[in-house]
């Protein structure tokens, strides 16, 4: 097989998880014959300093004609204060537009060895296993009028959806929970929010086309509470693309290693864009001490999903899995009695399992 | 002092727990020489069964010219398939409005007693005391448009705020703050909404009228996460309507006593309505076992807000406190070796403590 894959290493550790992923798709090309061309582009801060802004033509061109983007992380302190327009998120939310890529997929799922470093008891989160499905285009980080009124004494910003776009992320949503335990947890504001009802009235209406799926409707607030005292009950959650941001944060922290979590971006002709869960941490770029493994876990979704090389992406996975058993760990890992490593060395540790 | 308090007690275990607060009002009354008038009127499902709507005029009349008002509960699976105007949660945001109701404060205190329930662990909760200031009168829940467009093919909702708005909710968080530790945390998603980068300006502006407090601006998805990996590192928190719906519930279960949480919302004139954090609980309504102490310590919030009662607060506090250390409880809080009591037997002990 033979993909184009263009990277985005953007700013901050997302150099350095980059070059981590790029080591371990080589090792999978050679292993398994295929042939993965690499393209670097800038985004982000690091274009903000090259090119004046956050996303150049350049790196949109490039991700339209690839098979799949890597996306390392935006944003540090040098650029917080700059106006909207010259932010480092705004490349990160232009390439989202650009590729159309409405549906945003993070699994949350604990390893056993790291279990221990979870703010929850391991009681309450021992067993947990959860997909939240982000609705990523459209809503109110999109939505017009977004604006300052009569001299800048008031404020609107607009949360915007239409029913084309809600149906597409709940399909997308619904043929996720047939692929897992069958149970999908629709997110809302039903008892407020006019969009959240068209929300639900979709979902209720598709229902009937997923037959093997049990659905249930949870309000936003009430899904922020259940996920920390209860999160095994979810499989599949469902939600707008601000609820979504919000919940799935929330959910990246309960299993104590949020330096683990991959998460896929997706288009409806099944480009992707794939990034780790967590950010740029600027107070530990270039130190050598980044956890590479949640970019690594990203490249193995791209292979899974855009690919559709199934058995590439568990090799990767089952890599992880048996390295952290074997006790081996980065800094933000706190495993007792393990074997602490850097970048680089954990990186060497996938490529040679693989 | 004489004051009159309107009750409503609303749906589900409302109307037993606003029975406790009474008790113990009356109590209070009775030791500090005060005469508190009640009224009880209808609000939520009740009032739809009994009026037609959710909030009866003579309930808003009534409230207004009182001095402060005790809310239950309302809703329950009786009025879910209601249509948006009739449905119980109108009453709540309907009298909100009614009483420009804008500043709502969520205290969330761990009780020693309880923390084992908590689903964080002990380190991690330990020492928690924040408070969550919501904005309640303004934001996404209220602006308009909220509608239906192009046959229902799109829709759209409305995320409003003035200035003024933003200044007197923010003003309220920094006078909390001086009143407690001295730290504000204000939360926003300033990096992709035009609303949020007002409110943070705001912020900005006003805290050179409080040298004494120490601000801090988090992201929305952040502060989601910092409140599960480290709830003790906030004080008091202030936000907007919807993320403030969103974080005060999940910061409600952090301590693992939800039935133990009040709340307030106040207008400008001291005016305030007082609720337990919990809902209206019909699964266990009419049985006898709901526990009553998140209402009565919200009776004691507008002691010490509406009515300055100081002393007559910290005594029903106080009798919380040493009850909970007596060993009892309500079903709901798990203690161990502890003796389980219902709902009008926890009230006598907070009464015979007075
Ligand atoms: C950087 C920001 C615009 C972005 C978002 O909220 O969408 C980020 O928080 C995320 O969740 O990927
Ligand atoms: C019932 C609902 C409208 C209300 C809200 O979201 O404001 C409730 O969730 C609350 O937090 O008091």
């Amino acid at each position: 097989m033979k993909k184009r894959i263009v990277l985005l290493p953007g700013d901050g550790i997302g150099k350095e998880v980059m070059n981590s992923a790029k080591e371990v798709l080589s090792a999978i090309a050679e292993e398994f014959n295929h042939t993965f061309n690499f393209e670097t582009h800038e985004i982000g801060g690091a274009a903000i300093d090259s090119y004046g802004t956050p996303l150049p033509e350049t790196t949109v061109d490039a991700c339209k004609q690839a098979d799949a983007v890597l996306l390392g992380a935006v944003g540090g302190p040098k650029w917080d204060q700059n106006p909207s327009h010259l932010r480092p998120e705004r490349g990160l939310l232009g390439i989202r537009k650009a590729l159309d890529l409405y549906a945003n997929l993070r699994p949350v799922k604990g390893f056993k060895k790291l279990l221990h470093a979870s703010p929850l008891k391991e009681e309450v989160i021992s067993g947990s296993d959860l997909l939240i499905v982000r609705e990523l285009t459209g809503g109110l980080y999109f939505g017009t009028p977004s604006e300052r009124r009569n001299n800048g004494q008031d404020v609107v910003d607009t949360l915007a959806y239409s029913r084309k776009e809600i149906e597409r992320i709940v399909d997308k949503a619904f043929q996720a929970a047939q692929g897992r335990r069958g149970r999908l947890t629709s997110v809302d504001k039903a008892n407020v929010l006019e969009s959240s009802k068209l929300w639900r009235e979709i979902v209720e209406e598709k229902k009937t086309q997923y037959p093997d799926v049990v659905v249930e409707h949870v309000l936003v607030d009430a899904a922020a509470m259940k996920l920390i005292t209860n999160p095994t009950q979810f499989d599949v959650i469902v939600t707008e693309n601000m609820f979504g941001d919000i919940l799935s944060d929330e959910a990246s922290v309960l299993t104590g290693s949020l330096g683990m979590l991959p998460s896929a971006s997706l288009n409806e002709s099944g480009v992707g864009l794939y990034e780790p869960a967590h950010g740029s941490a600027p107070d530990i770029a270039g130190k050598g001490i980044a956890n590479p493994l949640a970019m690594i876990l990203s490249a193995a979704m791209m292979l899974r999903y855009s690919f559709n090389l199934n058995d590439e992406a568990k090799l990767i996975e089952d890599a992880v899995e048996a390295i952290l058993d074997s006790g081996f760990h980065t800094a933000d890992l706190k495993v007792q009695n393990g074997r602490q490593v850097g970048t680089v060395e954990m990186t060497h540790l996938v490529v040679d399992y693989i």
